[in-house]
């Protein structure tokens, strides 16, 4: 964009003090909504945090308007409490750090009938008053699009490690990464990766593999946009039910080939950020 | 939300006098994005020129940050040309009328980078100055949420006859379309009713069900929530290629589950606006 910071020097310095303990802040995004976004997030969360980092690892849930950070790590109905250092956040499985506007609605079916200006100050909010103490990864788990909170997140975090695409197969689904990554490369965010997910089902009762929504659309849109390749995670009818439950599925189901993609992915991660 | 109408008369006025020749307006919605919201619609629209309404279906891409209708419709690069009376609609698949942000953009990769106050302005002209002409059904595909663009559109078109909320069957879905419910409560909207994609899958190895997304959760938010099911579409890797290809998926396989399912559902939303 070439815009020039809107962010008010007090705010920036807020943040700047929150943040300068949280080691690696990593934003997911997708171009369009519904490619599992959140999935993702908190499974990635949850391979972090089993790699050495309970307690170290939290979850900025920015998806304002359908925040469903919470229903997957079984959070529901949590409420954040607040002392005199700031609000802490709530505590998921393996010590998880969440914050989701969830925590902060009167009741789970509330819709969040918000104009920009408001979501850019629950965001920066979110960002300079939580007391999210030391962590290795701060992941926030964006909106999907090109709107008015990723563009605040990008802002207020200009420090960020990077963002995470998330992908379908399909083509109708690469069209608006495609979006999603010039988004990124106009207000200056450094691109992770692409990750692919939905990629296959393999059927439970005969094991033969059906590409549901296409096949290969991450791989390909990676090596179009000339962004790195960061890999592909199956469906599993189990992702769903865990999800529902409120469980992350790499916890669950650690042994499935979903689980080990995304360990995989993690593995991917780290080397990216932490160099190595 | 109990607000008053931020709509200034003489705007309210324009999109009257287009929109009094269009027999029935209908939103398609949902709580969060990847649904299969504007697959459901394009079908939807397709499934009525198909009924004996050729060139008198229209359909508004209203999602702003990830317009897919010309891509699902073959109808990617083309432009909007203005005359006299104002902006013509490109023609699509049974000459169905097409009016997207795609058309304005200056390359499809372009995203767009847009506050409220921006996207209610393009939305506005989009209903008043476009020359729709006379059409028995406008289909508008509003972006996932709660946010501004749905907001806009009920604000802009208090007449229209209401809502579809498209779901998935997950849980972790369902919780959004409650909150979509209550939006469209708050803000006055009619709601024709919930159907739910993504059903379930027909392996086309061995014939057996696949629950890829649970089961049952359309159905039982329609129930909880008091709002008329419409019904199921199951998942089949063809929607996603016919997607691709831009040709809608009822027209190319009449003959499947997936297209039946679309044509009982379009019986059900006739008699739900046309009576009988």
């Amino acid at each position: 964009m070439g815009e020039r910071s809107p962010i008010p020097k007090d705010w920036r310095k807020a943040i700047a003090e929150r943040m300068s303990r949280v080691r690696h802040k990593i934003a997911v995004v997708s171009g369009k909504g519904g490619v599992g976004k959140t999935l993702v997030t908190v499974n990635l969360a949850a391979a972090l945090a089993m790699r050495g980092r309970v307690g170290r690892v939290g979850i900025l849930d920015a998806d304002i308007h359908g925040p469903c950070v919470p229903r997957m790590l079984g959070m529901e109905g949590r409420r954040l409490e607040a002392g005199p250092p700031g609000i802490f956040p709530a505590f998921g499985p393996l010590n998880i750090k969440v914050v989701s506007m969830e925590f902060l609605l009167p009741t789970g079916d509330s819709p969040v009938i918000w104009r920009g200006p408001l979501k850019m100050a629950a965001i920066r909010q979110f960002l300079s008053e939580i007391v999210w103490g030391d962590l290795d990864y701060l992941l926030i788990d964006l909106p999907p699009g090109t709107g008015d909170e990723p563009l605040s997140v990008v802002q207020l975090l200009p420090d960020m490690d990077g963002l995470i695409l998330v992908t379908m197969p399909s083509e109708v689904s690469e069209g608006v990464v495609r979006k999603a990554v010039n988004f990124a490369r106009k207000v200056g965010a450094p691109i992770l990766g692409v990750v692919e997910n939905m990629s296959y089902l393999i059927c439970p009762h005969c094991g033969g593999r059906v590409e549901v929504f296409g096949s290969g659309g991450g791989e390909r849109i990676a090596r179009e946009m000339d962004v790195p390749f960061l890999g592909s995670i199956p469906l599993d009818p189990r992702i769903s039910i865990d999800s529902d439950r409120g469980v992350p599925f790499v916890i669950e189901h650690s042994d499935t080939p979903a689980a080990k993609a995304f360990m995989e992915l993690v593995e991917k991660i780290e080397k990216a950020v932490e160099g190595g």
